[in-house]
């Protein structure tokens, strides 16, 4: 049934590789031990420490005055739009791009805002793209209002947004008028293939948001950043969604430690997974695209196997691996070693060859 | 200013040939007389008889259970999307929509719809690429809930969607469980060019409306039509907007006497849009579109003339033209004659060859 | 059933005497004679002059800079809202107004806004209720943005602001940094019952609006001023909405008609409504409210007759009126003569003896 | 400033007896250990074994099919209007209930309904006043859906509905086709306090939430129950709204623990209320209200010291204690002794008498 909760199905072997998300990390022992130990408060007062701590961190890593902590990534995204817009106007962002496809409508639902979807190979657009989607600024049109980007982009392959792209893009937006928005989920993983700073890849942007439960493996959360008075109306809104929580210090904590310690060794998952599209790419009838990041796509309707009967395969062979817009998407991640990709190829190659 | 009324430029001469829409035409005569006579009660009771008898006329010439009168064809896809969808519905369209170009942004402001908007050309799409929007049923993916079409297309050129396209559309949409919604603003001009019924052009629409003040001529005033039960919802909604008048069967009249008078005389439109074009296709940088209806969208690019100052040059000559998304349209409609064609067509060889 | 069109009954008598509402009246035939004869033209592009007209003189007469034309008063007050407040601001309002009774719920629906109904005797409440019910500035409370206030307090009883009241609940609002916004649907009963000038009530307003249909005999139509910033984005809505309409200045020039004849005449419906009153006082176990204007609210309990007979009997004796919050409220205007007040009560004096 | 997170003054002394809130209780070693220990999955697709086991555990504790966990309780009320409600519809709750209160405008700016709040002493109303609450169904009445109740009432006074005026009041709304929803932040301290369990207090209403973070001492989350399909539809505007979480099983273990260890505990804090009642009664000029369970408040205007000065003072004596309503409130909770009160009971008495 389409609502009900994902449970999954009984009689499953265990998952022995999972290629599945980077969402699926668990926290190791190192960063239970800072959640144990960190000094908590009413987050939702202003008084958590570690929260605020974090929040501090996290401005000064992104180079914006303030930051707010979430219980989600979606959440960031649903509060950025409703800081910056007002309800009838219209963001611009690709059409691939998490907010109109993965987020269930909730920008219709309760942000209120008409998302205009772009074009554009690899989840990106260009300057030339974004110019022909300015509208007439008459009362007949939605006035346009922000900018948003998805860094790296997920559904266009884990691609990586070049710096000249972004602030390209951001320029025409901030001439129109408009605020820039960046949907960093795995914006530290872009930094990391990139070699460029967090401050300066979002320079041009008003606002960014990263995900702690993606490859920085923490359990939830994740932070907000832009100007103070952006920050302090964001407050309002987390408020209303039920996005102020209280011993929040204990999750915050774990974001902190993933920022210590988890940040540079994402180059290990771009390692493994350029390794996994390497091997891939010799498997006859597997199309696959060059991975910048950690996430694989490939195409495997040459083989003859469908996308279902394939994870149902991987499955009983215990690698956990997903689907996407009618290509395969496998993820790397701090759960995935080396060793396992290279199990993991000889899966597949034994799938595939099974058919 | 963006947001000001659009009072017309002081000292701008008196159009004497209006092509800028057929929005413009002003009641005859004999309408006025019709409306002057018309027995009146108060309409948002369900007492005012002329309004009735519109309604149950419409509904009759639509082949659906019932209607309900509205002041705007605007009213009637807000109320229609609002009584179909619920907030964080999809609503599938053609990108160039009036519900997503010109609408102001309503959907997203006040029915809490997104609009996926589907490429294709002369404003149409075919089952194929309807069958490629089909979203995952899933907890992520916005919940897809309606089909709408727009007959005749608008900024597609007027375009006519053939009978069979519609239908094949609306049988996949049907097939998912989304309700099919038809803009039928200027449906009867795509009756009258394709030689098919009212009811038979919308049989596989859930819901559609007419606007009386288009081609029709009347002053103000569309009508939606459905059934029963939809209809009943939609007076809800026609209370909570604002949309519920008083003595309105003196509009009713007028919306009464167009459906009698002014049907059949769109053919008439439709050949002056014809010579209009074949006139257009023979000056030199001019590139037309072949009408279907009474829409001639022309490009005069080649001729190295802005459209603005092409527009203000015809001003000037007293005749009133518009642009849309970087094209000249012009609109033939029952305040145009055949003669003023013609004579159009000289001042716009006169207009061009100054430059 | 309850979302139907509220069609009257078949076999109903015709109604001799129509107390029910001052939205019944008919459209006379001088003002239809000016209907006819008034310049028309496209409503929404700002350029019918006949709407035009009515806006600057309803500008004029309220002493604002702007004023815009809207099918309805229930639309004014949609707008004003929309206009004045973001999504999850507070309105303060009376507990009865019609904002919070009678308009289907659209301001939870489209504006959203939470509305504060306060408690007071005949519609109106106090500087003193009104700094009670102010709320602390934290994120917890909801922003209070707006008073509204209903001049006259239709479920009150048609009672009548006193101009010192309206002027210090306004203060008390501005002070708070709040706009304040007046439904004047029966705005002129007030000002000829008071003999203060609508410039003079409305001073303390930075909106207010007056409805066409009621006592002022047109047949649709209300127009709703204030700042030339506000009414700019009152536009805007009202493109959104679907209240843009065409040629509207045909249904522009009854109103225009009404401000010239149909205003100091609402001294008569008032003098009617006296009457009435005296008469009902003085039938056994009739309580009746003492009118300021032309609503008459009377309390028949004691008689021991229900609301629901009370009506039918009246209607089988051609006699129209109407029930409201317990009571049955008689409504006098240009339709209704002082002869028609003398004969219904003499059929009221019959249908409560018959019991 | 309104907006921004209210971190506490810089150089505020240690609070040593925290009578503010029983929501900044702090995770004891004993639920740390437990949290640490349980197994996690990725909540937001279902296989979270901790989460799942919670939600199962609190389905069967209320008396429902299904629960669902969520990061605070603000968002199971945000949700479970969602759920039960469609935009435009009325929900009817005390005047001083949360929703309307204390969530920051959330259900005008995000669920699109209406509240009425009605009146009634201690936080409650009864079958009487709620029978008179009823609208009219009409097209003009907005549509009543739900009943919502607040066990215990906050600002009643963390009042005790008692269970047949809770029984009366749902039997009312269901006679009228309306859903009913508990908000049950502290719903365990009325089972504790009545002596009554929670399915049998519950039984009457078709979703109910419990908050982990107030009396229960879980750092965050709140778990909503109700039938399947409610539970469902839920889980949509759970991943819509942004609280749908990864690893959740932490957080949630905590609560678990609370379930455990902290319910019948409940009784010392409502043994500690009393004698802090008790004490205030006999200081003069303070007016102090019978504590139902865990929340003390009291009036000292008598004694000529505002709320702010109180407040400040006691904080510089170490004790943090809250205004709401123009009254003092003090809460016990687990972080709070007998021997505290006694202590906080000298230290009011010396405050009050410094004045």
């Amino acid at each position: 049934m389409v609502h009900a909760p994902l449970r999954p199905p009984p009689g499953a072997p265990p998952v022995r590789i999972n290629l599945y998300s980077d969402t699926q990390t668990r926290p190791s022992a190192a960063m239970k031990d800072a959640m144990m130990s960190a000094p908590v408060g009413d987050e939702q007062h202003g008084d958590d420490p570690t929260v605020n701590a974090l929040c501090d961190r996290m401005a000064a890593l992104m180079g914006k005055e303030a930051a707010i902590f979430l219980p989600s990534g979606t959440m960031c995204n649903v509060i950025a739009i409703l800081t910056h817009c007002q309800k009838g106007d219209e963001v611009v962002a690709h059409e691939s791009s998490h907010i109109l496809t993965s987020e269930g409508g909730t920008h219709a639902a309760l942000t209120g805002v008409q998302i205009m979807g772009l074009p554009g190979a690899r989840g990106m657009f260009n300057a030339d793209q974004l110019r022909e989607a300015i509208r007439p600024k008459t009362r007949y049109a939605p006035p346009q209002r922000l900018l948003e980007v998805e860094q790296t982009a997920n559904i266009g392959g884990g691609c990586v947004w070049p710096i000249e792209q972004l602030n390209a893009v951001a320029q025409i937006a901030h001439e129109q008028g408009w605020a820039t928005h960046m949907d960093g989920a795995r914006l530290m993983n872009a930094c990391v293939a990139a070699g460029i700073s967090a401050a300066e890849m979002t320079a041009s942007y008003d606002s960014v948001w990263l995900d702690f439960t993606k490859g920085l493996g923490a359990p939830l959360g994740a932070v907000l950043c832009g100007s103070s008075e952006f920050i302090g109306q964001a407050w309002r809104w987390k408020q209303r969604l039920g996005g102020s929580m209280r011993q929040a210090g204990i999750c915050a904590a774990a974001c902190d430690y993933a920022l210590t310690h988890n940040i540079e060794r994402l180059a290990e998952d771009h390692a493994n997974a350029k390794a996994l599209a390497r091997g891939l790419s010799q498997i006859p009838g597997v199309v696959v695209q060059e991975p910048d990041t950690n996430l694989i796509f490939f195409d495997i309707k040459e083989t003859g196997m469908s996308l279902d009967a394939f994870q149902t395969a991987m499955r009983a062979e215990g690698v956990m691996i997903s689907g996407l817009g009618g290509r395969v998407r496998a993820c790397t991640h701090l759960d995935v070693t080396a060793a396992q990709i290279e199990e993991a190829l000889t899966i597949i190659r034994g799938v595939l060859a099974k058919g």
